[in-house]
């Protein structure tokens, strides 16, 4: 990483996965990357970033191992696509202790746009655990809506 | 924070999250005050961080309600110690999940085995005086060798 000195040997491994992932940035692009976004340009809408700074992060986040580089043929050239690794889809639990610490310990914008999770049509509170039919949910068979998109 | 635009009432609750603890320094500071750290030497010293960044995170802490600002009698003078709120602790989950990616994404240092020291064939686990022969150690007749270098 580029803001400060290098975790990625530190005894800790709490330093040493912020070495990865200690950008704010990272871990909103990861986000988009398990809500199914694999485009530069669905990176850069969403998340509303500038080219040079979501860039480097995509490089970088490949580099460590959480994002895989794939070719994908646009109408002119063949772009790169970033496909969510392994590794990366392992920060589910980071991210989900994130935003449950978000919800309970800072206030929601006044037009609340919530997300929810579908699982076959069930709508569930948790992405572990279907909440309506109890199923195990794994990137296959879940998928975040949000409210402003009609379902 | 300081290092990008405010995500304090943005809609996704990571981004909120993030707009308090996404910067590294302020999530190490944490572990250190839920290992009993109370005390801005007993931080500076633990985190190798330098004074300013850490004055810094910790102001930012006491504003975002992490941590609160009490004060102690020391030998000469009042200083203030920095204890950890209900806010603060629940971000314990957080740093789980951070470790816990470490442990299985990160390798850990090899800080035990990396390097020891040869004299005259011993090997010495002391810099000082031989551990093998007990004679003692001085730059003519101590030599550092790395694992990852042939013996």
């Amino acid at each position: 990483m580029v803001l400060r000195q290098d975790w990625s040997r530190h005894p800790c491994p709490i330093a040493r996965t912020l070495d990865v992932v200690g950008d704010p940035w990272v871990l909103l692009v990861l986000r988009e990357a398990l809500l199914g976004a694999t485009k530069f340009d669905e990176f850069r809408t969403t998340l509303q970033v500038a080219d040079n700074v979501l860039s480097k992060r995509l490089a970088m986040m490949v580099d460590e191992g959480l994002l895989t580089k794939a070719p994908y043929k646009g109408r002119q050239r063949t772009h790169d696509q970033y496909l969510i690794t392994e590794a990366g889809a392992d920060l589910l639990p980071v991210l989900n202790a994130l935003a449950h610490w978000g919800e309970n310990h800072t206030d929601p914008p006044r037009r609340h746009t919530a997300m929810w999770i579908d699982h076959n049509g069930h709508t569930s509170t948790s992405a572990t655990e279907c909440s309506t039919c109890g199923e195990e949910l794994t990137s296959a068979n879940r998928t975040y809506k949000r409210q402003w998109v009609a379902p």
